[in-house]
């Protein structure tokens, strides 16, 4: 421990709420260096849907790199990278209608995110982007820019400009008719809204909170861009491959955004990597233009294709994952109504799920740090961190699930006990 | 290559010089589909300074996946990280007296360059950077405004803001003084130059055109900063790792820059990681402040571990890649003497090295294409792409270099024949 | 007219609606070259509130100039200053108990607005100004940053930054509660709002619409700011000097605001001229560190003074300007009544006065199309130019404001019966 | 005195170096209010060149105000816009060939200043500006960003964008080639300056410490620009109207700038005006694009027809002014010669003249306070007033101005002999 206090910066966060050193992790499990086993609801932030070191992407993986076959080739063709395209092709993207080009925009979702912003401001010569209330996309600038958290924007040290923020859905008194504001601004020649390029917006805000946008919403959204002529991107970073069931977070609302983000769990084993897709007309990219030196990993796109092929070639994982969701769903909703002095509420879709508290007393973290003593991990998400935030990887069974539940259920016992601090 | 025409994006560069499918790769040898080889001298853009697949790292790789040790941490604390941190300490810091602490930004260089930014603003209060001509930091926004590629910069969108550009060492006539210019605008209040907080310099601009700073040229301007109270960031994304010589690429000017990036080659195995490294007491961060959901990718930790132990123990590997530097330099100014009138020249430090010819006739571009087609791989750089430019795996064997630079040699005689296009 | 067309920009705009030169003036009068008289119902946008040549003033000013007593001292100390400093103090500011420190920042209301601007983010050390939806304050980039016409603002040829807008009173459906969205920002520490230095606001929006807001709403923004730190800019610029009735447009609404805008009826006279007023603590400006050619034009502090003195000394004024802006809504309200079919309803406080119509149709540009053809002058605004627009000088007469509507009344019944474009 | 310490703001100036309160003045003389006269070499910074209170000016301005002609008219056409205008035309415009459309873009210079760059933005479809180090351009956010004194810049409150700073004439150690570094930039699409849509320049920088670019240079600049597709602003709001010898500060290098500003002396009476002047091809402007209340102010336009008419309708003016501007060069050399000692030397052209010594010791400020002692106002100039600012009204005597240089040389005596502080 003493290694990372004095050589690792301070800008280090998860490790000051689990502080023990990690060593192995199978399925849902991790353990420390101890040998100690803890249930994993964290899932690396979304980036572990299919578990820690599932085998089959694991043997794909070590064959991959037995055979020395190649690793690192910037935007060089490589049979990896074809057979990643064919198979996310045949198995997402043409049995959905989407008509979309790939771009492999470096190996993180912000790089993802910023090359969608690029692409939309370069597509319609417009500079405004509309984001929204705890929206979050990432820590480099132009991400950072439409993320909402002010302690993340104020480390930018520079103004974040270009950018108009809109409330999200459900954000204002639940009385305010959708889009009444933004609706205004564009309607209004007066109204000093720069013509926007773009919105980018997320179904669940997971960081932001897990606030879930409803389908009806989305579809207002994507209608009042159409309107417009402003594009719509998807933040599906968080949210999609499978998440909240079906594979793309949007499905359920039955939109097709202009372009959307992928990375996280798009490798399936945690390896680095990001997509970028878009409507096969915004490709107006100059060669070379967006570029960066890990943008063609091939050991992720080795066991993306892998996971494409083992949970997606029909709809057994995400059926599954919706009755998980219900079970998970169910189980907070009994912690909500026990609590409901505290302003326990129940917040999510699918397997991306939060119980919420009133803001005071800082339930949601002792919940969070009662957890973690117990054996299990979750996170808090939400401006003031009020949300204890579920997310376990997808493959997690329904004993598992029952089990943190428990424990989970234990915690906030425990935690609405203790005197309440600010 | 009809499945990358129809599903990836216009923006892929590489492969529309190198129109093969690459499958295989071991040392400084890639192979296509087909099995035929190539000798590899652009080495990942740098990203491979060990060679492609190097036996030993990857079999700490594959034993590390085969024992299921926790791929993906974010900033939670890891065997494989801890293990990192000390070896990165006790090879790398401490023998060079260099107290700096280790930030994991994210994946990418450019994780590693936004970062360094936002904490030189962060510390100083200001917001001007001082680049310099030709320098290339990546392509996220805060990145991309330091980065001087007009075509690249034209896919921002937005205007690039909060730098002042000064001319890299030798841009000028080479009779101007170093520092003229800058110094100028510092000491007059009226100059409009706003207090900067940092300046962000390479020592070999790779990109820009293999353009070497001279050890007194970075004394200079790390005199310069002290004097000013003005950070200096170092970036060795593509220069460090020994692709200079020594680790890092300002060893030689014997000079301690404020924040040093380093990614690229840092993984050793082409594996997707960066470091921000700044001296202890620059770590005003907040936790949190600045986070990237694959900060935490732990085999390239364990692989990056393997070559500080196995390559930077002491300085035999330095020595080598300096001797290899010689026997290269030799052979390009045998060509350059041979190719004076169309401006040949040679460039670099190391294994960094650059032949150069008059912007006109496209000669350096030919000489890609023809090495290309003789079986070696070499990218241009500079603005006008007037640059073959070589950065072979470290790990080449002379003969291996002597091969590709005979492979070379052909290439610019028969590139100097043909009529010139511009 | 050829001089004009030949020689003067095609920027000009007026001069296209209303195609004679102007030559003489006098009181709620001008006289084009061949003798014709028109009603001014427009006095120079607001600048004009004691009518044209108002004779005591011109006294003052033409004895001022026969004396040969300064004209030009830009900040230096004149007798002419000092009358009129002590005479703003104890006619307005001493007798509304408004301890404000002066700044004469320039003589354009674009120069106080820049000037309040400036102060406002010293102060604060922030950034962000909240303005609001239709607001105008001036073309320079500071003051346009903050206005909401699209044309106006797509002219300054680069973005225009630090800023969020807000619906203006009465902007939504008017259900949703005033200050819903703001204050959700303000409270959401991730709503992306970065912490605002001010709000710009102006009472009565004069171009954006003759828009009012209400008492309540006013003091509702002015509690809010006080809540959070923000400091409130009251641009009143163009419904101050008595245009709604008292000598401060928000003096109605019993507030305070931290910083006040004046100029176009400041010096009485069309003169240019303009302050900046705020609280004495808010006075941290270096000597100098905002400055101007014309910030000291004794001219129009002479007029300025006689105009406070003659006009301002008791409440006789600004009660028949009530009195007359009830005379005019009354007016008003018969011609909407009577046009009620095309959208016609009527706007405004004291003489700020407006009668709206729906946007199709162009309507209330035939109005004042029609009343030029009359003999009366005046304008449109809104974004749409969908309001004519009266501003007549407060000093006119019941008759004339009789004879201007009965004017107006006929140029109505016209322009609602020929066919309508859009 | 207590007046203005109670109700004005600390932002101040120059009543500071001047503690007396003004209040009569003709020609080159102003009086204070004990009637103590004072020779006024300052001339309301370059806003009175044919000296206070004209004669024949004022008698046509208060002809002008006695008749109730039209004094506040927006940009309707009026009779004394016409007059203005076909003046204009043919004692200034025409007979140097210049075919430029007029624009009025307010009542101040940094009007002028803020049409000219967005008017450079738009036509160019560009946003960089190129300014110079010491240029100084106004105080609204649009000049601001293009001024140089920090002190200034400082109090913007936000960052000051979309400008590169380039070293003016003379400004690096005299060796280095002229345009070096421009040049250099602009012809590397590597170097991150992005395509500028204009270079704003004075011909002699005033505020920046009379600084005299060369003939030479000023035809490079232009030459460098029209090569580049760069449009040349010439900002004459101090040098223009006489103040070098010709009318316009840049004839004398025989080009023609592409937009011209100007505006101080330019009603020759120290009332506010401003031009912008631009080659007819620019005239892309919509109508209204660019507004502002006091921009047709047109008292200011009749003593501008009067004094055009009586200064300029040959070049007697010219020639007189640069006879008197090579009287004060000889003394200035003559006390510079005195006091080389203390790094004296001698700035300037025409009537704009400065005595510049070592920054160290303030002697600059103490010659300015000694002068005003003696009764002669002059002020200081230059990033660390560090030059004694000679700008005398065109109309000065011989004898007023030898008077004046008498002053001056006892008051450097005296200001050398005292211990120096920094």
């Amino acid at each position: 421990m003493e290694t990372f206090q004095r050589l690792e910066s301070e800008v280090r966060g998860y490790c000051r709420n689990w502080p023990v050193v990690f060593d192995k992790a199978v399925g849902s499990h991790v353990h420390d260096e101890s040998g100690r086993p803890y249930l994993d609801f964290f899932a690396g932030a979304g980036s572990l849907n299919y578990g820690h070191n599932n085998p089959e992407l694991k043997s794909s993986l070590i064959e991959y790199l037995t055979d020395d076959r190649i690793v690192h080739s910037l935007d060089a063709y490589s049979v990896a990278k074809r057979e990643f395209l064919k198979t996310f092709d045949d198995v997402i993207l043409t049995p959905r209608n989407l008509d979309y080009k790939v771009q492999f925009p470096g190996p993180a979702g912000n790089n993802a995110v910023e090359a969608a912003l690029k692409l939309a401001r370069k597509y319609t010569g417009r500079q405004t982007i509309i984001n929204f209330t705890n929206g979050f996309h990432g820590m480099t600038l132009g991400a950072l820019a439409v993320t909402g958290n002010s302690m993340k924007r104020g480390g930018a040290g520079v103004p974040l400009d270009h950018v108009a923020t809109m409330p999200f859905d459900n954000y204002l008194d639940g009385k305010t008719p959708d889009f009444l504001w933004l609706r205004s601004l564009l309607e209004d020649s007066g109204s000093g809204l720069d013509a926007p390029a773009a919105v980018i917006v997320e179904a669940v805000q997971g960081e932001g909170g897990i606030n879930v946008a409803s389908a009806e919403w989305l579809r207002g959204l994507s209608e009042l861009c159409e309107e417009y002529g402003i594009l719509m991107i998807l933040d599906d970073i968080q949210m999609g491959c499978g998440r909240t069931g079906k594979f793309f977070s949007f499905e359920e609302a039955g939109i097709t955004p202009d372009i959307v983000t992928l990375s996280k769990s798009i490798s399936g084993y945690g390896l680095p990597m990001a997509l970028t897709l878009f409507k096969r007309e915004l490709d107006v990219w100059e060669p070379g233009e967006h570029n960066g030196t890990f943008r063609g990993f091939n050991p992720a796109m080795v066991t993306g294709t892998e996971a494409l092929r083992r949970f997606w070639s029909d709809d057994t994982f995400a059926q599954a994952t919706l009755a998980k969701g219900e079970l998970v769903e169910a189980r907070l909703a009994e912690m909500a109504a026990e609590h409901a002095d505290f302003g326990a509420h129940v917040r999510g879709r699918g397997l991306a799920r939060g119980l919420a508290f009133d803001a005071e007393g800082g339930i949601a973290k002792k919940v969070a740090a009662g957890c973690f003593d117990r054996g299990l991990l979750l996170e808090t998400s939400g401006p003031e961190d009020e949300v204890a935030k579920l997310l376990p990887p997808l493959t997690t069974t329904e004993e598992e699930l029952t089990a943190g539940l428990d424990i989970m259920a234990d915690a906030v016992r425990a935690a609405v006990k203790v005197p309440q601090t600010a």
